[in-house]
């Protein structure tokens, strides 16, 4: 139990049901923590605080298990595990949500009692009141630093408590869209400018296929997205682009700007993957040379 | 008379009334012709082929006349100018066009008598029927370098003539949501592809604020969009793009890729000034340091 935990991730781990114009997909492995701490394991061990339900596939967790992820924060509930019902079409950019059961997650209480409370923690996408309570518990002003991401439905039903979260975060990683309607700004650059003044130092935009803008205290990276032929299931490219982004920055403990900006390539090549496969598929499949390998087609396929 | 032609543009030479959420220009110097040379300007001289009517104004064309523009292709009509009259509202990325007048457009019948054909020569945005015209007398196969651009409408209305004319051309400048419409493939690498296989060897995707995407033969370049805080009036920056980048190219005469990726990467920069004021305002406060300046700004910020 005195595991030291350099990461980790609050979030959903789910089971999704999958449409998109390649095939479609029953029960996948789904949720943002599933996807985060997959994702984050190559770089550093990282801990799951989430909840499942009586119904969760045993398969699914041993997928997690056979990695560097600390379960024993997964809590264990009756009733049914978290459902997400989903389908893209042609614009493989933007999810169309057809079903959400919230089930287990809507009596989710997360008690976190880290022997040493993390020093990197991510907050998922969920109700800013449980963002608020992982923070009260292992967050500011303990972790080092401490990321969050949020979804139209949170910034329109939950404004004031999502300002509160941003208000104790060092870094949000957030849609265009979501950045757009969160600051009230068409502009990406300003948009960025005023979620920092709300407190996150660092504000990370994904734009999907176009890439994604950091915004560091004034300085900005522009990275625009690895050219894919084929996008086979976009879901899960968000969460594996932050858990590669903060697991690299848990790795190396570096919260610079250059090293910022090496991990947020990093969560790009993640997301690359991701997206080549339904659920984790292509994630499992894959090794740290690939990685370093796409990482560095990468860089000289952007270089002029 | 016996002047050397490098690179020659046909289109538009216009009038426009442009709003803005900063502001409103009534009668604006505008045009694809006029942007383009313009741009092209700082890198070499560019002749215009392209028509105005009795009411264009002299102040506009002594714009251009203080530049290596080459305007004895112009035609003089009688009759009214180009005009074009739109609106850009909350999400800059589009136009709202809210009136076109066509003028003296609709009996413009380009008749090209260069002593010696350019060897570069840019098609804008006009009616294929009026490209293939140009192609037979200055085109393929006597220009070395040729490249066109097109829009939804004549994607539309005249595709077999479009797609005549893709099969003469060596490169396309084209927007995002006409490269998808043009190809019928949301996805924009195998849009490229495709739009590549029926002609053009080089294929430029403009997508705005998302920057561009280049492909050349199998080889991709992804250039993010050059981070600007205010973008005070988008027209003329597709035109001043493919301006500066056929300039470039022009100038230094050298078609690799590495090359033409720098030609990309000062077409984004030569864009990034065209936004920042109403028509080609900031352009004529420009001057080629500025223009070095910027470019060595965002290779330093694209790096990683």
């Amino acid at each position: 139990m005195s595991k030291t935990n350099p990461l980790a991730v609050i979030g959903t781990v789910a089971i999704d049901e999958v449409e998109t114009p390649f095939g479609k997909r029953d029960r996948a492995f789904g949720g943002s923590a599933s996807y985060f701490s997959y994702a984050a394991s190559f770089f550093t061990p990282v801990s799951v605080v989430a909840v499942v339900g009586k119904d969760f596939p045993k398969d699914f967790l041993s997928i997690l298990e056979g990695r560097p992820i600390d379960l024993s924060h997964l809590e264990h509930s009756d009733g049914k595990t978290f459902f997400w019902r989903g389908r893209y079409r042609y614009d493989m950019n933007a999810a169309e949500t057809l079903e959400t059961q919230l089930n287990v997650l809507t009596e989710f209480n997360p008690k976190l009692n880290f022997n040493s409370p993390p020093d990197f923690l991510f907050l998922a996408n969920i109700d800013p009141v449980l963002q608020e309570k992982v923070l009260d518990q292992a967050g500011k002003p303990k972790a080092r630093f401490v990321a969050c991401d949020t979804m139209n439905f949170w910034i329109e039903k939950k404004r004031p408590e999502l300002i509160r979260v941003l208000a104790r975060v060092d870094g949000i990683i957030i849609n265009e869209n979501e950045a757009r309607q969160l600051a009230g700004e068409a502009n990406l650059i300003r948009a960025a400018q005023k979620i920092h003044s709300w407190g996150p130092a660092k504000v990370v935009i994904k734009k999907g296929e176009h890439g994604v803008l950091l915004f560091d205290q004034g300085q900005f990276f522009p990275l625009p997205g690895y050219p894919l032929e084929t996008v086979f299931d976009p879901t899960g490219a968000g969460d594996s682009f932050a858990g590669a982004l903060m697991g690299y920055l848990a790795k190396t403990g570096d919260l610079s700007f250059e090293n910022l900006k090496k991990a947020v390539a990093y969560g790009a090549v993640m997301a690359s993957f991701t997206v080549e496969d339904f659920s984790l598929d292509r994630l499992r499949r894959l090794d740290f040379g690939q990685i370093e390998e796409r990482l560095a087609i990468f860089r000289r396929l952007c270089s002029f």
